[in-house]
């Protein structure tokens, strides 16, 4: 073309890099380390950021970072908004991630869902004295109660269809694609009529603690609660509480608060806990689902059309 | 009507006796114990069996039971027929049960597909030291493999391909809906081609240790094997084998041979065997499915009508 490359500044691993200047050659991706940088190239106008794997992101995190003045764009890598620093959100244009960890989570919620229907590990036996059967549940003409419908409750709901069960949706406006044999409801009709249900809510300040005492205690005995969102979501006292007063016979945790649990924490050795260390997501089809959704939302920067995913600075994600 | 009612001996729990004569009342059930009778009520005309649970069934078994000459239809509460003597097969008409547990036993299948892809319950951590993501497996765009293909086989392929699986079947003759995003194909090539691979045959003295060394080293590394039809189409020195050389990744066995497995038999000890006590059809569904389907082949008894699922004594299932 004859002029300078787009320069890109990008915490992403090698292989994504690869990918997507195959897939767009007239732009030049220059690796950074991850965390919060203090500096950036100069000659970057673009950031392929991942989220601060320290800890919380919080007003302290706000360094006076002398790259936000010539960083024109932000391209998120990541549904969820809560692990960069807020002033990243002061750049011109902020983008997140949606879709390629849609897929993984949602198979993630759905085997958490057929485990506990079928009581997996609980029917593997080491022992012939052991040997005896036990009562298992039907998955197929169960409920799924799914709260938070982006692109994760979306594709929670095609697959939880897919395998016979009666899908109930909680949502906070009227997006996603309406599936006709899909019921929408409040949160506390979902908890109460589910046999599973999943949070895949965005983490913001509206939905702190949204799982609390008052919404565990409306939920059907025997109810498997399952959350891939974030920890925020669910006040983990009043889930302790839950579980041991029987209101809900098991929690599936892919996200804790904080992350990671420090050690000795209650969770760990809770007995109706399945906790798992936020790997929902870790497949090896995430890296090209991810390059593909950056190198099509910068084929869209490069054409000035508007850009996928642009992150409302109200709503919080 | 005015006649005498039909008479029925039956082995089969007292609720499946009540909504079988909610839904057939002109029928009578005498209730017999459980294992292989001596005498049967003169009277019964029909006898409803269920598998002898003391061990295998073999020649020895045949004592000369009296009941076999005034019994004319015996309905056997199960798809495979190596359960009862076989003598029982001298009677007029012998129908077997097929369905009902179709679904119950092919949602096991698809737990512990899951529950291999997404590495459950290794990914479940009790302590700080061990929060590290680890990859796991899809299950979309993975193959499901299906060694047999009567009710069972078929409801896997249908839940395997709801969840994005491709889906390879083997078969012995060409029966079963034809789907058209199934492929059929040779044992070898199916065990060839697969991820996950299911063994839904019938057990028979053409199946015994149909899955022996020769198929198992076609594998796929990094291969499961779920065995959910008899422990005698597998032979299990050379899974053993297979699982040791790294052939196969794990077997998930809800059958073994014999069952229960004796005290101290390797299998309980195997690191890489998830072993269930035969359980996979045990859920609340499976008794009103039973009796819907006792009482839809006694309805076409009673009318002359063609029954379901006669026994076919030269391939013996």
């Amino acid at each position: 073309m004859g002029c300078e490359p787009m320069i890109i500044a990008s915490q992403l691993p090698a292989a994504i890099h690869d990918e997507v200047t195959r897939q767009v050659p007239e732009v030049r991706l220059i690796a950074v380390p991850a965390g919060i940088p203090e500096h950036l190239p100069r000659e970057a106008t673009a950031f392929f950021a991942v989220p601060y794997r320290g800890g919380p992101c919080c007003e302290q995190d706000s360094l006076s970072a002398t790259w936000i003045g010539h960083i024109n764009w932000i391209q998120l890598c990541s549904a969820g908004v809560d692990g960069y620093p807020p002033w990243y959100f002061n750049a011109p244009l902020v983008t997140s991630t949606r879709g390629p960890a849609a897929q993984p989570v949602a198979e993630y919620v759905l085997a958490a869902t057929f485990a506990h229907a079928k009581r997996i590990p609980d029917i593997w036996i080491r022992d012939r004295a052991d040997w005896a059967s036990k009562p298992l549940a039907s998955v197929h003409g169960s409920t799924m109660g799914i709260v938070g419908y982006g692109a994760i409750g979306q594709a929670v709901a095609v697959l939880a269809q897919a395998v016979g069960m009666t899908v109930i949706v909680a949502r906070n406006r009227a997006t996603g694609p309406e599936m006709p044999t899909v019921q929408f409801a409040t949160l506390e009709e979902v908890v109460a009529a589910s046999d599973h249900f999943v949070i895949a809510a965005a983490a913001t300040p509206a939905t702190h603690h949204l799982i609390g005492r008052d919404v565990l205690r409306r939920a059907k005995r025997g109810a498997h609660l399952i959350n891939v969102a974030r920890g925020s979501l669910v006040d983990q006292d009043a889930l302790r509480e839950a579980l041991d007063d029987g209101s809900l016979a098991v929690a599936t945790l892919d996200v804790a608060d904080p992350e990671p649990l420090p050690a000795g924490h209650w969770i760990y050795a809770h007995p109706r806990i399945r906790l798992s260390p936020h790997l929902s997501s870790h497949v090896p089809q995430l890296y090209p689902e991810l390059a593909r959704a950056f190198a099509a939302n910068l084929r869209r920067y490069l054409e000035g059309a508007p850009l996928n995913n642009v992150v409302d600075n109200i709503r919080g994600y």
